[in-house]
């Protein structure tokens, strides 16, 4: 839980925001606080409602919090040689990130105060704006522990996780280099991308000297809720997506799919209550997609386009008769996606997804730049993304839509404690 | 004005939206309509305000709409040779847009009726969605009346503006060709990007075969206002930008520097109450302005960063007094942006800007790969934009945090009455 906390500058001067967040989850009445203000700032028709997520916790948030529409994603190379430079970071993203999310300025001094002769410690896009629902949430990647060579980069080496390894290569695969990998990510999640965009900028420009962007990543349109209370979004095929994702409400469920157990590595104690993020980048032909019949994109999926009801019949929710005949076959085809990433035919695994639609302009042949960005959080690749990505590859129909242009693998920390700084129980 | 129309199917099935404006511009009672229609779909957190704009009117749409908070621009290249299959295209764009803009399906069959054998007229992934305040509107560049030997292509070579040239390239340009020019353009703006992308990808899937997407851009975070009701938002300088903007409610502003007059082009009587649109991406080095001090920061623009108020003093609207001395030099310095773009200092003309923030990636450098796309209606680019541009990348300040990496001119037709079709004065 957030520690209390005495009010702070607001983002910007001249706001009305008097008071700060006590602890917990945004109310609605949190909210209208915020809304309220930016009234000044605001015209009635931009108001958005400006939930406010606590940064502390047991684990990080933006993994189970609901999952918001928006995104910006970076993954960072470490550019220093120092251990205790690289804590430094830490420490200071830890500080900016619980600011940020908060509503406040990344630094105490902020935009628009302090000394004139030097850089402001924000960059001020977002002076006036709400929390907008922010999460930050942090990751390390293999490259953390060694460089390219084994060698032990930080001292780090013999606590890797030996389930964080870069990820095999799965056919249909077309990564970028420059789309993918990296030893440090930040994942943030926002209502409003303003927000989220300079949640990224000001920990990049904190990182200054000791880690620098390798890729990052927009989206909008989440494509997987999290929580039971929010309906089922739709990705660039034009289908419901994520509607069997595990959900905040499914404890048990989290424990055995998306926590990482006390127990679960020795060598990895300090991943315990964490989690590992496998980001994807999976451009869509979509104009090739577009002109497939109505009834073959129901069948390459193995639900119908309008309610998202299996073939098999009833509604979204109801469960997938992966035994139901056809007129050829099972009704649900045996390539379909539904059947082929479902956990009946993959050892019951389930993972927690938190992607989003994207669009990057144009390719080469006139076409949109456009896909899923696949976020999904599981407590081991090694069991619930590998052998599940592996049969997609190899017998999905979907597939033949599909082209990986970016692929990475990070360990997310457990929650940050109060008085802690995130990671902090890898270096302890 | 809208022609009154029946009720037509809603975005797929099983929605509760029942009837469609009937004219005017959206009241809150219609967009809350809308809302309410999208209940079955939408948690409450989702929800937002659906304002929708009529397509059809004496002027496009999505000019002095107020500015929505996000983008989607496409330039098309066309790729017949068939006047007549480019005037149909035309129609299909019509209606399509006609329809998308009232929050329904991109055609009459929809996203998931009609036979299952066929292809959907609609790409599904904006059901459930309300109209957003999707605006769309038309240009037409250069390239579509001569190709680049100067042969006519459609029969339209007579009818070329004289001002409908490209653009010359200006200090500070860097331009990437695939990120410029177009033979036609289409800007979709929407308060959900979603609803934006839908917009282009469907316009391009009924394109296909006529035209070729050349690039395309999104954007987000509005970066001027075009209504007195909106607030002046922040681009990623963390400035507020566009506070001097043309508004909606400055009807003879309009008629002197945004719309085209009658007499203004004899060759070009078809673009009377259409205008120009000047599109330039801008990237902005903001690794490098962030490490700024906020004293030169300001200096560059010639206002706080706070308040947006001129530094002679005062508030954000406050008439900015480029006479005032300073201790070395006038207050606003020489170089500031404010001054060197100054109505005053160029003749009297302005602009109406409509641009967005966009963050696309990183660059080579580590850098984010973000700017302003610039988007700019005037009534002539000869007298309203080049001279500005000329002055301001010879001697603005801001120049040195600017690379101009694409850069596109069009032609606005006027706007599409009852029973016309987008650009039909142009064809008849």
């Amino acid at each position: 839980m957030r520690e209390d906390t005495a009010p702070e500058a607001p983002r910007g001067r001249g706001l009305s925001r008097r008071g700060l967040i006590g602890g917990g989850v945004a109310a609605a009445g949190v909210a209208g606080a915020f809304v309220a203000g930016r009234a000044s700032e605001a015209s009635p028709g931009e108001s958005r409602e400006g939930a406010a997520y606590p940064f502390r916790g047991d684990h990080q948030a933006g993994i189970v919090t609901p999952a918001q529409d928006r995104l910006h994603f970076a993954a960072f190379d470490v550019t220093t040689k120092s251990r205790a430079q690289l804590i430094a970071l830490l420490k200071a993203w830890t500080e900016a990130a619980d600011r940020m999310t908060r509503g406040l300025d990344a630094g105490a001094i902020g935009a628009v105060d302090g000394d004139s002769r030097l850089p402001p410690d924000d960059t001020g896009e977002a002076i006036g704006l709400p929390p907008g629902g922010l999460t930050i949430t942090f990751g390390v990647g293999p490259g953390l522990f060694r460089d390219a060579d084994g060698k032990d980069r930080f001292g780090l080496a013999d606590r890797q996780p030996e389930a964080l390894q870069t990820l095999p290569h799965f056919p249909g695969d077309n990564l970028d280099p420059a789309r993918s990998y990296g030893d440090l990510c930040v994942q943030a999640c926002a209502e409003d991308p303003q927000v989220a965009v300079h949640a990224i900028r000001n920990l990049a420009r904190i990182g200054f000297g000791t880690v620098a962007v390798r890729w990052s990543q927009l989206g909008f349109g989440r494509t997987s809720s999290t929580s039971t209370a929010q309906t089922t979004p739709r990705n660039l095929f034009g289908f419901k997506d994520g509607t069997a994702n595990v959900k905040a409400q499914e404890a048990a469920a989290l424990d055995e799919h998306v926590w990482v157990g006390a127990s679960d590595d020795p060598a990895a104690g300090w991943l315990a209550g964490g989690s590992y993020l496998v980001a994807r980048r999976i451009n869509m032909t979509i104009e090739v997609w577009d002109r497939q019949p109505l009834g073959d994109q129901e069948a390459f999926i193995g639900r119908t386009k309008g309610s998202g009801a299996p073939l098999s019949g009833g509604d979204e929710f109801t469960e997938p008769d992966l035994a139901m005949p056809g007129s050829d076959g099972p009704i649900i085809p045996k390539d379909a996606h539904v059947r082929v990433v479902h956990p009946d035919e993959n050892g019951g695994v389930r993972m927690l997804r938190r992607g989003y639609n994207f669009v990057d302009g144009t390719d080469q042949l006139g076409g949109l730049n456009a896909g899923l960005f696949f976020l999904a959080y599981v407590r081991d690749p090694r069991t619930h993304f590998i052998p599940v990505q592996t049969r997609m590859a190899k017998v999905d129909a979907l597939m033949e839509y599909l082209k990986v242009t970016g692929s990475a693998l990070f360990a997310v920390p457990p929650g940050v404690k109060p008085g802690e700084y995130v990671a902090q129980s890898l270096f302890a």
